[in-house]
């Protein structure tokens, strides 16, 4: 547990014209934010999924300063003052509500892996945006932070929306983005995804630069494929929601998977092997994790398989949505 | 009416080692095909819709030869022998239903007009091939064909199934292509349209060449144009299906329209100032039509603009796939 100096809430940015109201000390609450993975395939940027793991955030108003206790993953190495992305997130939000804190103490219990494509950071921005909405209206201030708030803002941290859009509303999401006078609107659909749909993550022991990543992918692409991905996104909304049964034809990419492919080796290697054995497997967001969706859960024998290539192999629950509670 | 020689029958492959069997002379069967926009804006060469504009196909079995009269759209173009499409399909049917015709008398009575990007060609080859499964049924020959088939051989005259797979199943259609060994199989999805979805389209007396129109596309699209397409093409399942208020933002499009504009300049002057309105307009196929998907028929107004850029206006159901009956 760190103490740093007070608060000078760099990332408040109120609204014009209007004094923040500071919230009074004591107002507490609790927030609880799934994981996520994005792209499932052919949905580059604009296809992602909550997932039943779940990091927690629990945040009362103190006299001043910010106090932080992080518990579980990452608890080793992120930042213990202003510059936590949940700190950040957190001013953001009160700053968007038109709403100053005097201090804050913050516990986090994380269980989402850091740095393996299930998207913690979506997930501490959301969380962080999330628990200022909670401190708004435990405080008597206001409902908050809409969805529609919290899945722009969150996307403003990520400069993409399909990992913080799922974490904010659960289930599956469409998300797309529109650029108008250099400004970008994230947007999202929940999508209700069909109750036979059943998700498996398989999680490696070694991490994944995203920035890294993104730096192998073309900035243009043979039109043939853009079309192949076109008509599995389309697909993949039908395989969600209404028809599993194509879950393996709505899971093809060529847009990304194979331009990463050799940098992660392990993971490449497990996604063909199991879609070779008719698993839908898909690189989670830009991996290392193999996501599977299907209709039953995997059985003993690819848990060895993945075993073998160094995965662990977890059947989650498609999740709800951040779930925002009182202190 | 034109009376060509005996049939040669170029096109039949029947199925390897079982003889076809020849229909008895006197069987006939009644076709209804609907037209077809394909691409809806983001979903080029996968997403496609049936508008209520008919095609129709009677065929009788006769002694000999091939009897064609046509009457209608392309009436005057269309060649009588067995050049035509829909004789061509007719016989690329009944060769797959392993089943041979002594002569062919067909009349076709056409209402969608040819070249302006309302999948006429698409809906002849459908017309022919669920005229050959009528005529099989007729004759008690078996069950004819089956969707997927007529799905399969029509994208097979077409190269890509859209325009056809929503012609043989009607409403809106997700359409995909697996290749593996060299050879393509078509697949589609039927989509419930939402109930309050209604298609108008923009005529014009101009003619478009696919062949040309798809020669100004470029082999390679920018990455960021395509997660552009992705997401508007998932999302135009959404807005097809439950929540027709997407339907502006679903109809957006970087990958085809924006490269063909200059080349029918009437066309996307039209879809500019129709989408500047609130329209969800795109371009119908490879143009000239214009389509606008909305959830009211449009107003006066932008009949009277759309005249202006020499259009017709016409409020078209969403139309059911083809339909065959006894003749």
């Amino acid at each position: 547990m760190t103490r740093t100096g007070e608060m000078t809430q760099p990332d408040e940015m109120a609204r014009p014209g209007v004094a923040p109201r500071q919230l009074p000390v004591g107002v507490s609450t609790r927030v609880r934010v799934p994981a996520s993975s994005a792209n499932l395939g052919p949905g580059f940027d604009c296809l992602g999924i909550a997932l039943g793991i779940y990091d927690e955030v629990i945040v009362e108003t103190i006299d001043s300063g910010v106090v932080l206790d992080v518990e579980g993953e990452g608890s080793a190495n992120v930042p213990r003052d202003d510059s936590h992305l949940v700190v950040r997130a957190l001013r953001r939000g009160l700053a968007h509500a038109g709403v100053s804190a005097p201090g804050l103490k913050l516990r986090c219990v994380n269980t989402i892996p850091h740095s393996r494509g299930l998207g913690s950071s979506a997930a501490a921005a959301v969380s962080g945006l999330a628990a200022a909405s909670g401190l708004v209206r435990a405080a008597g201030f206001g409902a908050g932070l809409s969805d529609a708030e919290l899945v722009q803002l969150s996307g403003e941290f990520e400069g993409h929306p399909d990992n913080a859009a799922a974490s904010v509303l659960g289930s599956a999401v469409v998300t797309w983005t529109e650029s108008a006078d250099g400004v970008d609107s994230y947007h999202a659909h929940r999508l209700a995804v069909h109750p036979d749909v059943c998700a498996t993550v398989f999680v490696p022991d070694t991490e994944s630069s995203t920035s890294f990543t993104r730096g192998l992918l073309p900035d243009s692409v043979p039109r043939e494929d853009a079309i192949f991905n076109l008509s599995r996104a389309a697909l993949a909304v039908v395989a969600l929601t209404s028809d599993p049964s194509n879950l393996m034809a709505a899971s093809a990419d060529r847009l990304h998977q194979p331009y990463r492919a050799s940098a992660m080796l392990p993971t490449s290697t497990l996604v063909a092997e199991l879609r070779a054995r008719g698993h839908a497997a898909t690189v989670s967001g830009a991996g290392p994790t193999v996501l599977v969706l299907g209709t039953a859960p995997v059985p003993a024998d690819i848990r060895v398989l993945a075993q073998g290539h160094g995965f662990e192999t977890h059947s989650v629950a498609i999740a709800g949505g951040v779930d925002i509670t009182a202190g």
